[in-house]
């Protein structure tokens, strides 16, 4: 007979125990993509004002500087530089998705992962690893909650993501199971962030929280401090506070087997997830038109309702073209890419994109399966031309490979322009497992001098 | 027809355009008399292991020291020093109730007052005023999600208490109105810590955090990050993913006219409010009794069912003693009192205390009110003596008066012993108002040299 363990004192043991060398090494793979991914995201927008923003309050309330603050010339206390290096990568949601979650898996955990394992001296694998367990455990407790959570209101990869954090602290800090049950406990108390902020600053702080109070659990658990056992699951914890209709077992079920972190997927264009098969379809459209698509009449996005209910919409500012579908397709076809310049205010701006996007018509199909589009393109001579596309490039069914990962990164390094040697980062990040320090490669990662805007 | 303004934009100008000479005297000095009692009871306990712990991991993580941490040496940033002074004035719960909300006031609140009036050199009456200010927001936000958001799981102290330290940051940072209502917004992805967590040391972080957050949240509206104009009331806003069914017109209606922080109340003894009657009713007994009460063969204490389910329970340790109805009963007819002391634990093994414990039964009378209690002792010679209390010291109906609530002072700085000149600092606090700068004030309250603890 097994005596009965909380949520938090399974996982505790889980993350406590837990060998690097046992994990099958497509997972460690996956691993790596998500860090790329996520180091190059946070290059990506290093001089952006809001993480500037941010870096310059952190700089202000920081303790003794023990981390680098990706693509900038300033170290931080590791609480601070996880704060920044999350609203980072997470900036313009261009890093990774856990699909069956919308969570964002990266962003809370591994800036946690990165400057703990900096000031604590450890490996690239001790550092990948804490990494892992951190994104399952965020992605598990995600499962148990979804999608009432989100619906609820519940930014999830703020209010999951401190618990990952908080379990790739505590595998850093070398917790024992019981003191890593009570850090998971201890997030569940700084759990937080709402849907409403989405489209706001805010949001960015929810996301930085999450990674730095992650930490704080434990650094506190470290130092004897205790959560209930029940926490999570308890008549007055936070799976019945935060969800509707928890499902606990997703939380633990085959854990260690079933792994949700391998699941991680990546964006290669920088607009909302549910735009990319728009974009593939008119890029494939693009090519096969040739010069011809100076000639388009008219763009019929056809799309099932939750398509139609995110995308059809004015284009205003920044935050709306990664959020239109006339505006997806509309640089898709002119400009053959969607890229995160390509969402910027000159795109708002530029007329002959505004002159697109007024040509195209979005169309509710309910037929459709979600996340797919059909476009069709009538030019002006009258013919009609339509590509369909069910799973978009970057989806679980058709996930980016290493040559397209390494390119995203080089595309977002340049955006950023904080850094040199790219490739001497890239080579590092795929060879993150065999260094026994990862102290050269955040070297690598911070920018030589003050930027100006620093 | 005036335009429709949401809560964060009614409560932005409200805080921004505040003037403190118009407040009644009153409440001024019931924002004094909340003051003294917070910083009383986090003088109490400044040499517990749960402050010093929390001061060890800020000071750590400190930016640079600006703030005085209550009845300690070492100065923290405004961040740091708030979240280890409210985890202090909070840590026993002995500190002040809002009773409909149930909310701590100035446990998220006036440690953002204090430590940011410290640094920007403000006035007593500044501080004063963004408290009463902070106060209040957090009171009132409370009401308009009482009871179904504790219910839920909230720790209404923390989950509330944010939105009063964001609203006293902002008005001491000076902030508009309209950066202020993003405060507040971004306070709401900042809102959290459960219930099930309300017995463990991880309440103390939600307690630390709302004050910690609340001053970020106005740094970054101060610096240009917006929130949603809905961040509470809209559809996937605060209120509706923390609140089952919530009465938003709580949060703004006669505001400026009907203060809910002038409802603020202090307790006279060192247990759960619930258990105060039982304490009062047993001191009554105790001085009639005289020398009888050392022959005490029962004692019956009567309540109604929420005294019961909180308070019918065996003693095993400190925390226990707080919600023991047996304890309460004890300590009061014992020693004549119900202080700190009385609740560690050493008195959880006094064997004198244990005796008489082992006497008292906890009896439900539905008929009673809520609050109160009827006690009835029976002595070995068969006599039979009772007292009835509905409204105990420090209720609404019975509040601690200013004397009183000074003894209480100088009994929490005598448990702490962590300061000198404590009848300095009581002049001082009464006199808030007049103080052209509040570094005198904090000078007096911080300790002269290390602790051995620290």
């Amino acid at each position: 007979m097994s005596q009965a363990f909380s949520a938090t004192q399974i996982l505790g043991r889980f993350v406590a125990e837990a060998r690097f060398e046992a994990l099958p090494e497509a997972l460690r793979h996956e691993g790596r993509r998500s860090i790329l991914n996520h180091i190059g995201c946070a290059l990506g927008v290093a001089r952006d004002p809001a993480v500037i923003t941010a870096l310059e309050i952190m700089r202000d309330a920081s303790g003794k500087p023990r981390a680098t603050v990706l693509g900038q010339h300033d170290r931080l206390g590791v609480m601070e530089a996880a704060f920044v290096n999350a609203i980072a990568s997470n900036l313009l949601d261009y890093d990774d998705t856990h699909l069956n979650t919308v969570i964002h898996p990266s962003a809370p955990v591994a800036p946690v992962a990165l400057a703990l394992g900096e000031e604590l001296g450890a490996s690239g694998a001790e550092v990948l690893h804490a990494f892992l367990l951190g994104g399952e455990i965020a992605c598990r407790i995600g499962n148990a909650v979804s999608p009432g959570h989100y619906a609820r209101g519940w930014h999830i990869t703020a209010s999951c993501g401190v618990f990952g954090a908080a379990a790739a602290a505590a595998r850093l800090m070398r917790l024992s199971a019981e003191e890593t049950a009570h850090a998971l406990g201890i997030a569940a108390s700084q759990s937080g962030s709402i849907i409403e902020n989405l489209a706001t600053a805010a949001k960015n702080i929810g996301v930085g929280n999450a990674a730095r109070n992650g930490i704080l659990a434990a650094r506190f658990a470290a130092r004897g401090y205790h959560a209930a056992p029940l926490a999570i699951e308890g008549p007055l914890g936070w799976a019945r506070a935060m969800g509707d209709a928890p499902v606990l077992p997703e939380i633990t079920e085959g854990l260690g087997q079933r792994w949700e972190i391998a699941r991680n997927t990546y964006k290669p264009y920088a607009a909302g997830i549910v735009f990319h098969a728009v974009i593939d379809a008119c890029l494939a459209l693009r090519e096969q038109l040739g010069t011809s698509v100076e000639h388009i009449k008219s763009v019929t996005v056809a799309g099932d309702a939750l398509l139609l209910a995110r995308g059809d919409r004015d284009v205003r500012n920044e935050r709306d073209t990664r959020v239109s579908i006339h505006h997806c397709a509309a640089v898709a076809l002119r400009l053959g890419r969607a890229d995160v310049a390509d969402f910027e205010m000159a795109a708002v701006q530029d007329a002959s994109l505004a002159a697109l996007r007024a040509k195209v018509v979005a169309e509710c199909d309910a037929s459709l399966p979600r996340g797919a589009a059909r476009v069709t393109i009538t030019l002006a001579d009258g013919s009609t031309h339509q590509h369909y596309v069910q799973h978009p490039r970057g989806s679980a069914e058709r996930p980016l490979n290493d040559a397209e990962l390494a390119a995203k990164y080089r595309a977002n390094a340049a955006l950023g322009g904080t850094t040199a040697d790219v490739e001497a980062q890239i080579a590092a990040l795929w060879a993150l497992d065999q260094a026994a320090s990862i102290a050269p490669l955040m070297a690598l990662l911070s920018s030589p001098a003050h930027n100006a805007a620093g």
